[in-house]
Formats: C-alpha cells, sequence, structure tokens
C-alpha cells in the first residue's frame, strides 16, 4: 500500500530537482522562511547579503524543483511553499530509514537467536 | 527544545553534500539498495548500467556526504549506510513541513473566527 502510493506519486525528474535544490544553504533558507507563511520577493531578499537578481535564481530553482510556487499581482510576486513536493522528498527519505531500521531488526533477531539453533 | 536539539546537530557542509547526493537517480539507487542491508561494491554495481568507475564515483559522493560508509578487508569494499545523516536530512524536510502545517494552521484558525470579531 505504502510502496504502491509512492510508486503512484513517483516523478524521477522533479525529485532529483528539489534534492539539488535543498542542497544549498540560501535556498533552505528561502524554504524555511516560506515554511512560517507566504512572502514577496522583496521580503525574502531584504535580509540576504546578496543582490536581488542573485535571490531571484535561487527562487527560479524552488519553483522549477516544485518546492515553492509564485504568483504576480501587479508588481509584487508573493512566494509560497508548494506542499507536495516537500511530503515527497520527506516520504522518500523516511521511507529509506524505515527499511534501514528494519533491516537492522532483522539482523538483531538473527544475532539474539540461542546459539544452539544456529 | 527541539530547535535546540536541531541547532546543535547541525552542520551546513554535509547537509548540503547530503542533499546534493540525493539529487542524483542512480545514487538514490544505491541508498535504496542499501538500506535494505550492507552490500559490496561489486554487488552495488552487477545490475546497474554503467561502467564500475562510474560506481566507484557516486559511493564516493555518497561517502563524502556522510550517507554512506564503506569499510575494505582484503580485495573486498563493504559498503552500508550512516543513519545519522540520512536522519538529519529527514528531520529537516519533515521540520520545515511541520512548520508550513502550522502556519496554514493559524491562517485557517484567523479565517474562521466569527466576521463580528474581525
Amino acid at each position: 500500500m505504502l510502496i504502491l502510493k509512492h510508486m503512484l506519486n513517483y516523478q524521477p525528474g522533479t525529485l532529483d530537482l528539489a534534492f539539488q535544490a535543498l542542497g544549498d544553504p540560501t535556498r533552505r533558507t528561502l524554504v524555511e522562511r516560506l515554511a512560517a507563511g507566504p512572502q514577496t520577493v522583496s521580503e525574502l531578499a531584504r535580509p540576504l547579503p546578496m543582490s536581488l537578481p542573485a535571490v531571484m535564481l535561487h527562487l527560479k530553482v524552488l519553483e522549477e524543483s516544485g518546492l515553492v510556487t509564485s504568483e504576480k499581482k501587479g508588481r509584487v510576486r508573493t512566494c509560497r511553499i508548494d506542499p507536495r513536493m516537500l511530503s515527497q522528498a520527506e516520504r522518500w527519505v523516511a521511507d529509506r530509514r524505515a527499511m534501514w531500521e528494519r533491516s537492522l531488526d532483522a539482523l538483531g533477531a538473527f544475532l539474539d537467536e540461542p546459539k544452539e539453533e544456529k
């Protein structure tokens, strides 16, 4: 059931781009701040020690990865988290960690077996 | 408490490298297979449609990221998951998603307030 759900939602390209996008500290900071609520591009850029075009480039990478969406009203562009891709990335890592723990449990159970039965 | 725990465990360089490492489908396949238990480099390479040096390069990226460790005995190198970095990556994404859900709950609570109180 979990595996089927995983397969149905699996989009190789976007999961690639999502992890690549998260592999940069500035982009993780942007995701962190957007997780607290939508913000405009200028609000996002203000505290960052870089130019507005540099911030916009990072936001473009985040949008292309599916982690962030944006909407323009007049001259103001507002960014927000797209939780679907964040959930997909979280599920991928969580499933692998769970798999690793099960394999460790299996090894533990084997080692705990009474010696005479080995 | 959660924030303090997060700050104490936070290692920018390695979280960067971990997400970058996961941004490649071959490396995710390697992590997926190692999550089921330790494997030698040749076992890992056998089903993959690429040369042994190419697989070893991917494993090097995974080792540098801290997601995988390896140990050589004689001529055989065995790889295994290092669960600490997998947990760290999982926690980073899970914390951001939880933060996003709380911000949505707060918005929902605001919108659900009786109209006369707005």
